[in-house]
């Protein structure tokens, strides 16, 4: 079967037939996210840089979702099988805990109307100071139990507080796991419209390996059919009656020792979920590898385009298209230094590539920086500018200057802006210059990727 | 329950005590892995750089495993899963595909006696071009059918001709996945003996998710009990006499669709499996992420210690000794310059550390190059050196320094090492002091974690 994709585009038109004629449109808007299901398509973890779209006002969601969607977040576990003496949640990316990336992939869907983070009371501080400094809008904390279900219970329950007016009662509710960043906006709509339809939804995955039963002497007893059985993963969707209600049912035991929700809304209010296959990145983060893991695909997706800025001299302009052919595995724009403060430009990238022929003052670094807080640019992602500086003769940087771009740079490090040099010199020979602009290509490619805190203020040669 | 760590050290006395008494030696050296199975200690990827340890003569393995034990590694997969184009036993992580990695995971081991590699006729030339380049001395490359179980088979059969006298048959087959490089000898220790009992042994892990049954219409059937099921993962190991049997035995729709040998082995020899919890590490690197995860392992592996060679100014040992407290995540060893020669020093690490206090010239590089090349220390991983100089006024490299070096750079990249330069100037104020030595050390951390080729032959400030 072939794959489709279905365009953000695709999707707007689809929003404005709902405007025209609501049932036709959100009837064709169906149809197509189950023939998308059905087409399994593998999706890509790129919501990361979506964002900024999303808020921009095409929302395909909020057409279709036209009730209370709330999120829960449990996110008391505490890391034991990671290795690490910080719970999986709390550890950093890019000086950025992994749980505040899973709450910013339902803050930023404008139809998720709270976000529920259900924490140990011990990290407490810790949750409200990560809400403050990743300036978090829809989060509202609640402590947990001791076990899975008991903690999913209680953000459950922060909703059913009728005098409580800040909370109020959603239609659907979706529980996620804290530890799998990379959901993303389609398969949360799928499993919001399922959920609405069914009374409950799940995300699943085929098995990776085959499930084996073991008898007691740890002997193999016999093996599954793997085709008929599916690893149950999250995102989780549920009417909120139904799942609140399969919760005040529910058994002690099943506080105690379970783990799947989905189990409980058929024991206890009848209702088979829907299942939707869900793609690869929704894996959740486990072990340290994982966090690896989750990092290389934060920075493939930080890397995926760059602004190349260009100074006025013949020169700068020349070095910026070779560069730009160089860098063919990124997505770039050329453009004249003056524009970088064009909030356009800005805005569509976190990398610049800044190209001066002469020793230049360093003045639009600041200029720069202040723009990327005037957009709240630098919050969630750090920005990354590499200073090309292109010289003529061959002349090597000072120690003062030296001094003065590594002072620099410890200064917008600060602001969560990345500043490396790369020093080029012109008055090589051909083979040798050719040799440069190569190498060029490549170290702002790694600086870009690698977007490495400890090198920040370096002047490289190339 | 506590954890138990066997020493090496320990198993070193028990094979002593099974050459002066084998019998109560050998049962011993069982009950202790009995032991440590049921006490399912974490078990760390920590096998990359134990194979020199291995040939250097310590071998547990050799006294317990007195038979003859080959393997056969599947690696027909196109790789479609990785999103990538090149199947993912040869994607590469510094410069070395995959399959070596694992090859070698094997071949280390004296009681080994031949690696079975099965192949996508397509690669041929290819495999044979990572087994020359990388000096596999045990391998023997098999063509693959077109479904794993019928790679297998293949894989098996070239045991069974009894007139290739290269290829004696073995008495236990250990089957493994090509893209799972991490498995150690203790886990394949398990794995042959209780095949050699059992007839057939497997690795198995606990499951991540709930496993489902589903409806033929996607909807929730019902749930498994977490407890009564595990994973099966590889390595497996059987009698070899048992698993042919089971092959020659089973049928084209088992060749064609069936993805488990211990299901084999169950069905067509009676043989039920023992079945032995491996570590996380043994997952299967199925994804573009796992490279990255698989990367970050062999990263941390590979920079667990370094040896710091200081020349013999005063000012230099200083520098040494004060770099040795700041990386105290590492092990490190201070030693006077001269010395590096030795392999003993050479052989224990493969970072290292240069640091001089004055304009000296670059001659130990080469010498020092030369010293791997005749261990060959550097053909399966890189080697790092950072050369830190420390100058006593403030001066920068000319240009001609700067080209210089990264010349030098470039010739030892060739032999796979990686030559790095940290300037650190001595006339600061004792604050600038201090804040150079905490970068000093942070930067030589990323430089040896990082293993970066693009930035090899840059001279850093700090």
């Amino acid at each position: 079967m072939g794959t489709v994709t279905i365009q953000l585009s695709c999707l707007r038109h689809i929003r404005k037939l709902c405007f025209s004629c609501p049932w036709e449109g959100r009837r064709l808007f169906k149809m197509l996210l189950q023939f998308h299901h059905e087409t399994q398509r593998p999706l890509d973890p790129g919501c990361l840089l979506s964002q900024d779209a999303e808020r921009s006002g095409d929302q395909p969601g909020r057409a279709v979702v036209d009730f209370p969607v709330a999120a829960v977040l449990p996110a008391g576990g505490s890391g034991e099988r990671m290795g690490l003496t910080t719970p999986k949640q709390f550890c950093s990316i890019f000086n950025r805990p992994l749980i505040s990336y899973t709450i910013q992939a339902f803050e930023r869907l404008p139809w998720i109307v709270m976000v529920v983070v259900v924490i140990a009371k011990d990290n407490h501080d810790l949750m409200l100071n990560i809400v403050r400094k990743f300036n978090h809008t829809k989060v509202k904390v609640v402590h947990g139990g001791t076990t899975r279900h008991r903690s999913i219970y209680n953000g459950l329950q922060a909703f059913s507080d009728s005098t409580d007016s800040s909370t109020p009662k959603p239609k659907v509710v979706i529980i996620h796991d804290a530890v799998r960043p990379f959901v993303e906006e389609d398969l949360l709509l799928k499993i919001t419209l399922a959920a609405k339809e069914q009374g409950a939804s799940g995300a699943i995955r085929p098995l990776v390996s085959t499930v084996i039963a073991t008898t007691s002497e740890s002997y193999l007893d016999h093996s599954l059919e793997r085709a008929k059985y599916r690893a149950s993963e999250m995102p989780q969707g549920f009417l909120y009656d139904i799942i609140f209600q399969a919760y005040q049912r529910c058994s002690e035991f099943d506080l105690e020792f379970g783990t799947e929700c989905l189990h409980l809304a058929l024991q206890y209010c009848g209702t088979n979920a829907r299942l939707i296959e869900g793609p690869p990145t929704l894996w959740k983060v486990t072990y340290k590898r994982d966090l690896a893991a989750a990092e290389a695909i934060i920075k493939e997706t930080l890397s995926v385009s760059a602004c190349i800025i260009a100074e006025a001299e013949e020169e700068a302009v020349e070095l910026a298209k070779t560069l730009q052919k160089n860098l063919n595995m990124m997505e770039t724009d050329v453009i004249p230094c003056g524009k970088e403060s064009n909030v356009q430009y800005l805005s569509k990238t976190r990398n610049f590539i800044h190209i001066s022929a002469s020793a230049s003052s360093s003045s639009w670094v600041l200029e720069m920086v202040k723009c990327f807080e005037d957009i709240d640019h630098a919050r969630l992602y750090p920005v990354v500018i590499v200073w090309v500086q292109l010289s003529k003769t061959k002349q090597s940087a000072d120690s003062q200057e030296t001094d003065e771009f590594m002072a620099l740079a410890s200064e917008v490090k600060q602001r969560n802006v990345l500043l490396y040099g790369i020093k080029i010199d012109h008055s090589k020979e051909l083979e040798q210059w050719q040799r440069s602009l190569e190498r060029l290509g490549q170290i702002t490619l790694v600086l870009i990727r690698d977007r490495n805190m400890a090198l920040t203020g370096q002047m490289l040669h190339v």
